[in-house]
Parts: C-alpha cells; structure tokens; sequence
C-alpha cells in the first residue's frame, strides 16, 4: 500500500533534487506575494513565540503551505506535514521543505512532509498518521516521548484522527465497519485499529498534551462547533475560517481567481458568450459569478437562501432553479456546501459536452456516485482530472477533477497572495493558542477583530494601498480606537 | 414660525389637490416596486395585527414612506408623521398621505402629516413635537388623553425628544443653551421648554405608555445602543437598520441608484472618465463606487479600516489618502459615518469646479461649518441645493445639498424597491413590539433571521427570482431547517 | 457680434432676466465641462476663422448647444437658431443665448434663438423657417437681402426645408397634402406655401448663397447620402454623425450617462434587479446595455445583425427574440434606428407598468401610432412626458415622452463633455466649409482622421490623461507621423 | 484524401500513436466549439468547393488548426502545414493531423505536418519550405511536378518566402547576408540559396501556380498591402485580418481570455488588487483590459493615439505615460504592435519581480535584445517560458516567453470558438480565391460584408443566441436586404 517503508523518514517522492531546486524558485516567488507571512517572520523572528511548539499540520502541501510552514518553523515552532486532500499535493513544494534551504534529499534538513500528488486512501491515512508520530524528533530530542502539542488542520482530520482515536482507545477496540460505511471511513478505521495494535493510548497520551488545533475551513468549523456542542471537545479551538480576511478573501477573491483558471486548464473552452450556472451564492458563489462575469459569461445564479438570492438578483444576475435552466447551461459550477445539488437526472438532461464542475468543497455537490453507478454510462480520460462520461442519452458530458475541488485539481488552488491572508491568520492563531492558552478554556473561538484588521495591514503595502488614520477626534466620535478595532462583531464587510 | 396655526389639523402644503392627486398616481406606481409592503397587507390585513397600535412616525415623508404609511394603517395601526429632514419631503407623497385616497383637502380622510419640503429648523422640531400630540385623536375617540404607543423612527431624533423631554421633566426645567451648543440643539431646547411650559408631565406620560420604538438607521441606533448601555433607555427597541434586508440592501443597493441619480440631477456632469473619491468603502462607499464604475468613472477609495481597504483593492479600486490625490479628482462623494473627512484645507486644493457631496447620513463629513466661516469665500447658487463656492484661491467647488444628503436633497432617495426591503422590516418590527411586548424586555434587538428572510422572501417574485427549495436530506445534512433560516447569525452575506 | 434689432420678433419665453441668469450660470459650468470648445475658442478666437460666416443653426437648444453657439460666434460667424425638437430645448439655455453675455430681456446682445420647450408642430417649423430669414441681419448691415451662407443641422430638417423649399419654388407651386401625408409633413407644405406666396425665389437665393451643411446624426446623414446618390444634393455636406469622437462617444458614452438619467427622472424606478430589454445592440445599445448593468440590471438584447447579436453575447448578454422574453421584461429600450420594434402586440403580452421607451432616434421605434387607435386604451399623464397606457388586458404600460427620446424628453441629453466632442467636430467641420470650399466639391464628406484625432486630443488634459508620444523611429516601424493620423480609415476602434 | 507517402519524411514528433490520440480527443472537443467551421462542413461536404486546391498553410499548429485543416480536406483540398511561430506547436494537435483519424504513425493517413514545439530558426524555415514541396503528392498522383495553388499564411512568412524566392531566382543568386541582417533572415537566406542550389525556378514554378493567398494577421497584411502598393504583389490576397469576426473577436475575446490564462499558468500571481499595466488600447488592448479588470486588477493604460487614449479614460482607467508609474506597477503588458514599448531603462524601475509580457505579436515590443546585452543581468529559468532577470539593481523582474506572445507561450492562445471565426473566415476565403478567381485581380482584398456577417451567424446558434428577423417593411425602412448585409463598410461595430 504505501511506498515509503515504515522506517522511512521522508516519503520517497521529495528524494528528487532538481523537484526541491524547482520548489524553491517557487517558495522565492511565492514568498514574495505572501506579505503577511513575511512580516511576521520580521516581528516575530527575534522574539521565537512558538519556541517549544510542537505543530501537526494537516493542509494542502502547495507552495503557499511550504511558505507557511517555514514561517512556523522561523518562529520556532517544529513541525509535520500531511496534505489534507489526496490530489493537491504540489510534489515540488513538499519536496522544497522537506530538503530544506540548505539540505539535500540524501540529507534533508526541512521539515517532515508525508504528502504527494494522487494519494490513495490508504496513503493518505497513513499519511495523516505521520504527522502524529514524534518518534524521530523524540530520538533527536534524545526524549522517551513527545507528541504534538498543536494541531493546524484544514477539513477536520487530523482533529477528527485524535477524537476517533481517543474514543477507540477509552473503548479498547476499534469497531468493525459496517455496511453503512464508506470505503473513507473503513480506510479510518483500519489506520486506528493498527494504531492501537501498536499502542493501547497513543491517542491519548497525544490528546493529552494538545492546547488546541486552528481550523481552515468551514467544513472543519461546523465539525468543531457539533463536538463542542456534544460536550465531546478535547482541546480549544481557534476557527480561522470565519475571519473576515480569510472568509471574505479566500472565498470570494480565492476562487475569483481559481475558477476560471481551472476551467481553462481543464478544458481551454471560451468563457464568453457561455450560459454558465453558478449553484450557490454565498462567499465562494460570488467570487465564481464576478470572475464569470469578467470573461463574459451569461451567469445564472441557483440559490435556496432568499437573502442570497435577493443579493444575486440585485447583482445583476438570473436566479433560477436548476430543473428550468438546465438545458441551456454550457458550464456548471456548484458552490454550495451542500450534497446532491446536481443529480445523474440532471445530466442526463444536459446539452452535449456541458462542463460539470465543483468549487464548493464538498465532493458530493456533484452526485458522483449515482453518475458511477449509471447504467450504460461510459467514462473516458481525455487528461488528467478531465473526463467525458458518455451517458446513454448519446450525450456526453465533462466532468472536471471527478467531482471534486476543480480549482484544486484542475489548477493550483488559491494563489500566495489570497492564501497569505488565510495563514497570517493561521500562525496568529497559533501563537494564541500557544502564549495564551490560559485564555482559551476548551471550546471554539474566533480570533479577535483586532488581529483579523491586523492581518490586513499586514498586505496593504504590497499593494501600494494607503490608509487613512483618523484623528483623535473621529476616533471618539465614532466611538473607537484610533488604531482600531474600528467595527463591532456584527459587521457584514 | 411655522405657517400651520394650533387649530390647524393639517399644514397647508397639503391643501392642494392636485398635489394630493399626483402623490396618489405616485403611491399607485410606488405600490408596485414595494411588493413587500403588499404582500404584509395581504397577509395580515384581515388579521389586523396592529389594531390598537398608536405610531408616531418620523421618518422621510417621501412617496415610499407613504405606502408604508398605508401599510401600517391597513394593519390596524393609527399614525401621525413627521419627516426627519428639512429638505427630503415630496410635498405630493404629504399631500396624498394627508388627503387619503377617498378623502379631499377640505375634508381629509388620511393620516395627519406635518411635513414639507424646505422646513426651517424650528418648524422642523415644531412637526417633529406634534406627533406627540394625540389630542385630536383623543377627541374623535372621545378620551381624556392619549398617546403614541410605538415610535417609527429614522435617526433617532423623536426617539432623543422623548427622552430628553423626560429629563427635563424630572428636572422640573429645560437648561439654558449653553454657548456649546448648536442653533439646532438650541431649537430642540426651546421646543422643550414650550412644551414644558404647557404641561409638566407631557413627555412623562407619553414615555409610561410607549412600548417600543424601530429604528432605521445606523446613526439612530448608535444612539439606542449608548442609552442601553448608560441604563437609560425608556423602552425596548428594535434596530430595524442591521437586518441584511435593510443594511446590506439600503446601503449598498439604494445608493448605488441614488448617488448618480442625485449627481446627473444636480450638475448633469459626464461621470465616465472623471476621477471621484469615494471616501469610506462600508455598504454605502462599495455601493458609490460600484455605481461610478458602471458609469466609467475612476474610482479612488479612502479607508481607515485596513479590511474594508484591502476590499477595494481587492476590488480593483486604487485606495489612497485624500491628501495625496485631492487635486486630481473631479468629483468628492462622502460615505463614512464620520465627521470633518473633507475640510477646508481639502477644498482649497481641489480642481475649479470640483463637485462635493456626501450620502455618508452625518451632514458634518464635509466641514461646511468651517467653509461657511472662511474669510473671502462666496457662496452662489446655482440651483436649489447646487452652490458654487467661490474660494480665495480664484477657484469654485460645486457644493451639493449644502453638504447634506446630496441623494435626498439632489434627487429622491432609494427607490420604492430598495425600501419596500426596509420598510417590510419597519412594519414585521412594530408587529413585533405590539405583539410580543412580553418577550422584549428594555434593550436593543435585532429582528430574527427568520423575519429577515422573510423581507427577502417577499421580494423574489416581482423579479422573477425562482427559489430552490432544499430536500429534507439537504437540510439534514447541513444542520438547517428546511424553511430556513439558512445561516448562523454572524454570517456576512 | 450678431445682435437682433429691436424690431427682431424673438420668442416670448427668452424675455425673461431671471431665466437668462440661470442658464447664464449653467453655461458658465458646462464651460468647464467643453474643453474642446473652449480650446478652439482660444486657438482662433484671434484669427476669426469663421468671419464673414452666417450661419443658420438648427440643433437641441441646450445648455451644451448655446456653449457651441458662443464658439461659432467667438470665432467670427452670425447665427440664428432653431431646435430641432419640439421637446428638446431648455428654456433657460434659449434665454441666456438670446439675452447674451451683456444684453437684457429688453436689449438682448446675444444670437436670435427661435426654441421653446413644448413648440406645436407649427411652431416647430415657423421657428426652423425663421433661421433662414435674416432681414433684421440685412437691416443692420444695410444690405438689400442676405441669407445664411452655412447650415448647421442635426436630423436635417433644415436641410430638406431648403432642398423642398428650392424644389417647389422650381415648380410654381407647393402641392396640396394627399391622404398618405402625415401630419407633420402637412405642416411643412403648408410652411413652404407661405414662403411661396410671400416670394417666388426665397430659397432659391438661400441655396444659392448657402456653401455647405454640417450634419450632426445618422438620420441626417442618412438623408444626405439619399440626396448625394440622386443627384440632387444642393451644396457639400460633412457628415459629423461619423467622426470617431462622435459616433462611438455620443451614441455609447451619452446614451450610457443619460439613459440611467431619464429613467430615473421619469419613473424613480430600482434599475437593479430588473429584467430589461435593449433593442438594438450598435453604439447606443453598447451604451445602453453597459449602463444598465452598471446599475445591476440584467440586460436582454435583441438584434438583427448576426455580428452586433454574436458581440452582444461575448459581452455577456443573451440574445433574444422580443416575443420570447416580452413577459419577462420590466423596461423595454429600443435603440435600433429601425421602425415598428415594439408593436401593439408586445405591448399587450407586457407586464403590468413595464417601462417602455425610446433613445434610438426614430420616435417610430415604437409603435405610438398604433397605440393610440387601439380600442380600449386610455392615456393617464403621471407627469410631464411620463404616460400611463390603461390596456385593454386590464394591465397598464408606462410610456415615457410619448415614445420620443427619452434621454431628451425625460432627461437632459447628453451631458456636456459628451457634446463638446460632438460640437468640437461641429465647428471644426464648419471651418473646413467657411476656409477651403474649393476642396468640397457638392459630395458628403468625413472629417479628416488627422481632426477627428485633434478632436480627442483637446479633451484629454481635462480627463488628466497623459499622452505617450511615439518616438520618430517607432512611427516609422508602423508606417505613421510622429503626431498622426495613427489609424488607417477603416480601423474600427 | 492527402496522405502522406511512405517515403515522406514526417517530424519524429508525431510517430507517437498515445499522442496522436491525446490531440485526436482534443480535436473531438475543438470540434464541438467551433460550430462555423462545422457548418461549413455540412454546407459544402458534398459540393466540395475546394476539390483541386492544394494548400500551403502556414500557421500556429494548434488543436484549432487541426479542425481547421480537416475542414479545408472535408471541402476537397490537399494540405501541407507548417506553424509559423517556433513554440506555439502542439504537439498532440499535430501528431493527431499528421496520423490522421485513420492512420497509424507508422502508416500515417492525415496532413503532412511540419511542426513542434520549440523549433530552432533554422528549424522553423525548413518547416516553412516543406509545405512548397509536393513532390510526394505529385508522385501519388503520377505527375511530374506540382506545386500549391493557395496559401493559408499567418503572419506572411509563406508569402515572403515565395516572394523573395522568385526575387532571387530572377537575380540567379541569393545574396551575402550583411552586418545589418539579424539571425533569422540570415536563415532565410540559407533556406533560398539551398533550394537556388537545387534548382533554378523552383519558386518561379511555384509562384506561377499560386491562385492567391489569405492572411490573418495584422503584421502580415501590413506586408501585403506594402508589395501591393510597391506592385510587387505576385498573386492576389485576402485580407482575413479586417474581418470584423476577426479583429473584433480575435484580438479582443481572445486576449480576454488567453492573457489571464497566460498569467495564471506562468505565475499563479493573484490578479485582484495588483495594478496592471496595459500598453495599446486597440482591440488586444481593451481585451485585456477588461480581463484583468474582470479579476480585480486596478488597470492603467498607456496610449499614443488620442482617440484610443479617450476611450480608455471613457472606459474608467487611468491613462499615463509609462515613465510616470512604473515604478507603481506590478504586470505589464504590451499590446501595441510597436517595438520597444518596454525598454531596459524600464525595467531597471520596476518593482522587485514585476512580470513583464506581451501579448501584442510583435516580440520586440520589449526590448529584449537589449536586456540580452545589459551588463550584470542575469537570466534564471523559473520554468520554460518563465524566467527572472536578475538586475544591477539588486531587484528581479520576471519575463514571461522571452518577449514572445505569452497567450501562446504561457497558455494555449485563443480559444477553440474564437478561432472558429477567425478560420471559418479563412475556409471561406479560400473558397472565394479557389472558385473566384477572375473577380480577384491581383490586390488585396477583404471578404465582402455579406460573409462576414454568415461567418457570425454560424456561431450563434451554439451559444443560444435567437436572431430577431427584420420585416420587409423595416428593411425597405432602413434600406437594407432582408437578409443583409446589413451595415455600411465603414461601420465600427
């Protein structure tokens, strides 16, 4: 199953070193658009906050994640790696960090990074158990044990590892799957239950000693608030989605930028003069209908939310149900966060070749599964994450990155410089959870809109942007600080 | 002073017929962009869920506010009205709403109004007093006394009568202006004191009896939440303006309509290729901009907040200091909330015929009052609210609305559609603060998420927005009732 | 300097001071805003290109237009003036060119001006008849007879009135009107009958004297081309209509800032959100398409020509036929120069108060006639040019000036800077008929590219544009001078 | 059908059968985009119009093109291809024309194709001369010698080749290049004395057979009408470039799309917030424009000509010299046709990595050559096509393809639909030159209107467009055939 050996430090795709030199040029590059890591590196280089932070880091192994973990480190924190999705490891970045600025694949001196392009399951369990496994820094530590004691996670695994963990070791055994489960969730299981063949309270012991994990996204929040709610929470957490810089920034101007970048790679086709179908309209709807809109495509908005769709229609945009448009859309793009919001009904129904597409971070927005169960379907590799599935209607359709994140799959994901806002967030967040762990009782928090405007001036002079400083005056007239906070929690940005 | 004398019901604006006949075609067209008023009427017009209720109203007497007028009373409510500005009364909405549609001049059969376009400061406070007085009411009913039992309110100004009349009382006397004060505080001191001077515990017994007020806008319920904080907040309220159906819709919507509107109709100015400064990038500045964009003009953003900065820069606007552009901008647009953000030493150094104006609500963005005091300035009108100021330099600024509400005073506000959104939310509040007293202790609200979809909900079909509907699997599956609502309450939109 | 004599019948409605003040003072900002105009003022007001020039001028009496007059007569030529509307003329611009710079109601020292806002029909054409009578000029000069010696037109009717009014002359005799004759062409025989009973050869004089027309539109053009073909075109014409700085400026850039305006003026009405329908997609339909999505409409296009329809599309926009989306609509705008484009049968399948109106100059491009013999449908005026047609279906449409141009009728035109690109071509086309009549021969004419450029390059520095100059070795690589003409004749811009 | 005889010497790239079924796929995509050519297909499959045509086609060997040349075989022609550019090859596309549906690499049945990515100049015009040689369709054939009879040229190389060959034939020798002769004509000298040397009239024969030439570019049309004008013009041409589908579509919606691509394949740089400079404002220049506007970038333009330079500013950008905000900008890009737009001096004031392109054909719009020479520069290869200069200054900057067209180099140029009107203009271009070739004396000509507009209205279908008909009535109206065309030559569109 997995092709690095158990006694392998570093999986053997990072073993290339023109891979490394090549990811290094892009880290240079990257660095450059990614304003808020540097700065921070500049404030916090000196002072070492996260000295003694040991991070399990579970996200996208792309170059802005490489420019991420190496601002961790540069502030001192010692780090692992996994991806936290099986296709958007960029093999390039993850070898750059694992050798290191100054290593060699024969003798890195980076950071452990378990992660490469196109994981299987099993790879990426294992993968994600890595990042639990000290061992190695413990040898080096010249230490008996040491775990994390910080997790950085995107989706909720690697939290999700440790509670299922925890929870199979207090019950002494790790259920069988059932037929309910699916074939992810029985990958789980077996990753836990030879954790605990190799150990009654590994999870344990590293639950015990975790302060806290951050969280990227939305997905991971809503994980986090239902075991907070259940009681079932085992360290505190710091929710980093619902920052406005990372929200508003990473959603909208993340997949303004990413979407029709995926499209084009994916299919070269002409966004103009297209009928393209945008299912959602909250943050990452927006940012796909804007960037549609630029390229002169007619957008039609599919919305469940009255606001939303109010919003949509005073953008400019039709608002239709799916069923009334469907024969007329050239190319689909769901945003929702939900399931099931294009059925194998749906395609069937479609014009010849429509473009079938997913930015909205669930896989199953895109009824996969039911496609792959179609009688008389026929699917056919055109490239990599392209294929046309010829459905017994003698229509074709194309369906980008099997229906999964296509900005992800089919290009490269957010670019520095949106990303740069997220993982400012990020390391705050850490050094919170690290420096003030008093603060934060167990229980999911959001960061302070002090912090969050912080993360913004952070990337303003990048930009050539000026800010305006009130006067002590303004200031107490409208009520505020004069270095801010300068809105109350509510605001909508 | 004011023209109407103390027996007059009415004010004379109204006695025109054919005044009131052109407000009602007005009111006809306006009921079909206001179709959220209309459906409250069909839903609860035979329920009459504000039988009993007593408004004292002050709010814009525009065409708008005179089909909510409407609205209130087919639900049961008595009202009388007052605007809440000098200049934006359209004499033909006072007229119609004071005729009613069956009654004349003579024998009016509406709702007593005192307001007209152009009032001085002291007839303003005098109409704003008398929707206090319900003696003529009192009359027809036969009772002893009565008063208002719900304030509709629009900056707060006859919720602030209320409580400093209340003061006063307790205090058994009105203070003396103080060289601190304003004429306009002047003017609200003497209104206090005649009032006083006829009755003791006028504003006493109108606070025993009032049970609510609603809102509308940002600068009123600043106001109500600094009175709930000092404890001194007379009765529960509800701050209509942070419903997304109002704030992001009013603010954003409304002025992206009305800030050319208020612009072609008081310079006729070409917009496209004209550099303007749009100061502040809240709902109202991303509304500017996004409207002078759509004309072809170059939009340059001031900030203090970094994050709404990054935003339009993200935005595609440059964002600068106005001291670093002043010169080279045409035309100046104030949306902040603050005060002094265009002073005289801006002016001096913008172009010959610069264009100056403000939608920012605070008539002091632009510091009129130290222009008005600058030694060899002259002020020439051009038009009603359009001043050519000829400045020391040789130099003129066009100066719009005498830098008040230049979308009020230059053109006619937000169009019906906009504020058939808030109005909705103004009418679902009042039926909640007559309805449901018990479950409003003194503080201040917000409406529900439910009723704020609702508005929304309202607003669909006059656009021809088709809803989807989620499955019951869907909604399981993200944790939300079917019906909504869709969102956790801090979501941005 | 022209000034009228005392015995001069001038329009009633310019003897009036305070009208002449105010459209003295709007004149002074629309200076400002005509940079062209202003440039050639200076460039020639003292070589006075145009001495000895008289020009009979027949254009929408504006603002804009009296700051055109004021050139012509700054560069040396006598004017009279007619519009060439019934509805176009501000009065007040009228007074402040007819009164002048230093004359009074009582001694007017400006441009005889025969324009009122509302003329009849008759009046219409007494008023076009009167530019060509210069009796009181003569009188002054002590001359037996003069006559204008250029035509400044726009849509031709003072063109054709010269061309009929030779043609009858030629004959004997003004035909009787036959059943198939319009009305207005009824009154144009009937102006020529008088001209013939008062003088058997006025015009042929007049066209004999007279040197050349400059055309300002597509009609006008259009008629002259008609006129060239047969053979029967009296004197050289310059089409202005085609200059680059007027076609794709005024027909995108005017109608782009004042469609928004005239509808707002006539209906107050949210833009944002509707379904509007642009007939026509040439250079006002661009504009009118781009505005309205400025205001976050949604924009359907019709169009005939398969290459405007294929644009309208990569633009963004779909494309229909009117009967497929006629329900859907909320305002109709038809821009095609075409006739018929919205017949009775739209308007019956028409949403109750949709919006129907006209910028495409054809006040034909809907059906009026039709509408108004249709059994059943009643006329209501809401106000001024703002009609509400009660259907027989039960439903009402919204007709805006009467199906006229709306922009004019309901708005203000174009706004200045528009016009002063339009006028600077004006003047410029009527120095080349004045200063080189011998390189004219009877033909019509374009502007030169190198003045077409000139025309672009005086309204830069207003718009704070920086030119790049090319260098003398780039200009040679691309075949071009150093200061232009930098395109061949058929680039399309 | 053309096939390629066993001893035909095809590049080694296309004996790749996994490739040739890669781009066959593509084809089959490509297919379904480009709907005119398609349709031409169905028109003339049967009457096949080009039977006898034998086409030397030059021009960038694209998946585009491969539908392109299968459609000039599908009408009857024989084919001979070379891409005219040295990087723009697809391999794939050429591998799957050069097999051919049916073939294998080892008995290829499609187009003998001369072309792959990344030739040497030396490469390049050998290709180019291939294409003349039809020694191996004369032996299939039995005949003793043929030659072409049509060109398809991109850019004029093919053109100028048979130009200068005649040329030199006559002259009995090719000349001694000189000092002044750059390395690429060098070559072509090389190339013209290798075949003088192997026979004395080979391109007398050649030129004498040809029947006419159509062109699709700018660069190349400004040579045709330079030997036209000089009579040195050998054979007639049309001018495919000055299609209004062409330079309307072409440079505009394909720039709008493939810049952005280029840019986000070549870098991943966020667009949204940068500031962008666009040198040209013509059609590749508003294209663009808009794209980058359409992604959040704040755009500045750079014009020479005033007209283009009011546009822009009509448009919402700013207009600056380049010197005055380099140092602000963080893209460029060069669309104007000229040579040294960037020049060193530039560059040593850009930002620290600022991104240098082009996209305006000409690859000395930035100096290269002189960056090339610039003492202490340093050339580092990011990745192919993608390199950093390292500067004097201490500061990089990054040059996408060398100077080159980065839309071909970064990305993969004009979409499938874009090109199907561009080359729907060529196939019928051919067509007209084939079976018309006495109304085509030797000039250069563009396709009549009436074409023009049949190639628009082949595409609309495909993107859901409904085209209104006019009346007989409204075309009597407005002079027009029903069926068009329906505008003058001159019009701009």
């Amino acid at each position: 199953m997995t092709t690095a050996s158990s006694t392998t430090v570093l999986p053997f795709k990072v073993r290339d070193l023109s891979l490394a030199e090549a990811g290094r040029h892009q880290l240079r590059l990257a660095e450059n658009e990614m304003p808020g890591l540097m700065a921070l590196r500049e404030e916090f280089g000196a002072s070492q906050p996260l000295a003694g932070a040991r991070i399990a880091g579970s996200l996208h192994m792309t170059v802005q994640t490489a420019v991420l973990i190496e601002t961790l480190t540069a502030l001192g924190a010692q780090v692992r790696w996994a991806s936290c999705n099986i296709f958007s490891t960029q093999d390039e970045a993850a070898a750059a960090i694992a050798v290191g600025p100054t290593g060699t694949p024969e003798a890195p001196a980076g950071v452990p990074v378990f992660a490469w392009k196109g994981e299987t399951l099993e790879e990426y369990w294992w993968c994600t158990d890595r990042i639990f496994d000290w061992s190695a820094e413990a040898e080096a530590a010249g230490a008996d044990w040491i775990g994390p004691n910080l997790i950085l996670d995107d989706g909720g695994d690697a939290t999700m590892l440790v509670h299922k963990g925890l929870e199979f070791e207090r019950a002494g055994a790790v259920p069988d799957a059932t037929d309910a489960d699916n074939h992810e969730y029985r990958v789980v299981l077996d990753t836990l239950r030879r954790s605990l063949d190799s150990s009654t309270d590994r999870f344990t012991r590293i639950a015990s000693e975790l302060q806290g994990v951050t969280e990227e996204t939305t997905t991971g929040v809503h994980r986090l608030y239902e075991l907070a709610a259940a009681g079932t929470l085992l360290f505190p957490a710091i929710n980093v989605n619902d920052s406005v810089t990372k929200s508003k920034f990473d959603n909208k101007y993340g997949i303004r930028h990413s979407l029709p970048d995926g499209l084009n790679r994916a299919t070269d086709v002409l966004m103009g003069g297209k009928v393209v179908l945008v299912a959602g309209y909250g943050d990452v709807g927006k940012g796909a209908a804007e960037a549609l809109r630029g390229q002169g495509a007619r957008v039609i908005v599919t919305e469940v939310d009255p606001i939303c769709a109010l919003q949509a229609s005073m953008d400019g945009f039709q608002v239709a149900k799916l069923e009334s448009v469907v024969g007329d859309v050239d190319i689909f793009v769901t945003c929702t966060g939900n399931k099931d919001v294009i059925g194998v009904d749906h395609m069937l129904a479609m014009k010849h070749l429509a473009i079938v597409s997913n930015v909205g971070h669930f896989d199953n927005e895109i009824d996969m599964a039911a496609l792959e169960n179609l009688e008389g379907a026929e699917r056919v590799e055109i490239k990599p994450q392209v294929h046309e599935w010829r459905l017994p209607t003698g229509r074709s359709i194309l369906v980008l990155s099997e229906g999964r994140l296509m900005n992800l799959g089919n290009a490269t994901g957010h670019p520095s410089f949106v990303m740069s806002n997220s993982f400012t967030n990020q390391v705050l967040a850490q050094i919170e959870l690290w420096t003030k762990v008093d603060e934060y009782p167990i229980d999911v928090y959001v960061l302070p809109k002090h912090l969050d405007e912080k993360v913004a001036r952070l990337h303003l002079d990048a930009l050539g942007v000026e800010l305006t400083e009130l006067s002590a005056e303004q200031a107490a007239y409208i009520g505020v600080p004069v270095d801010g906070p300068y809105k109350v929690d509510h605001y909508r940005y």
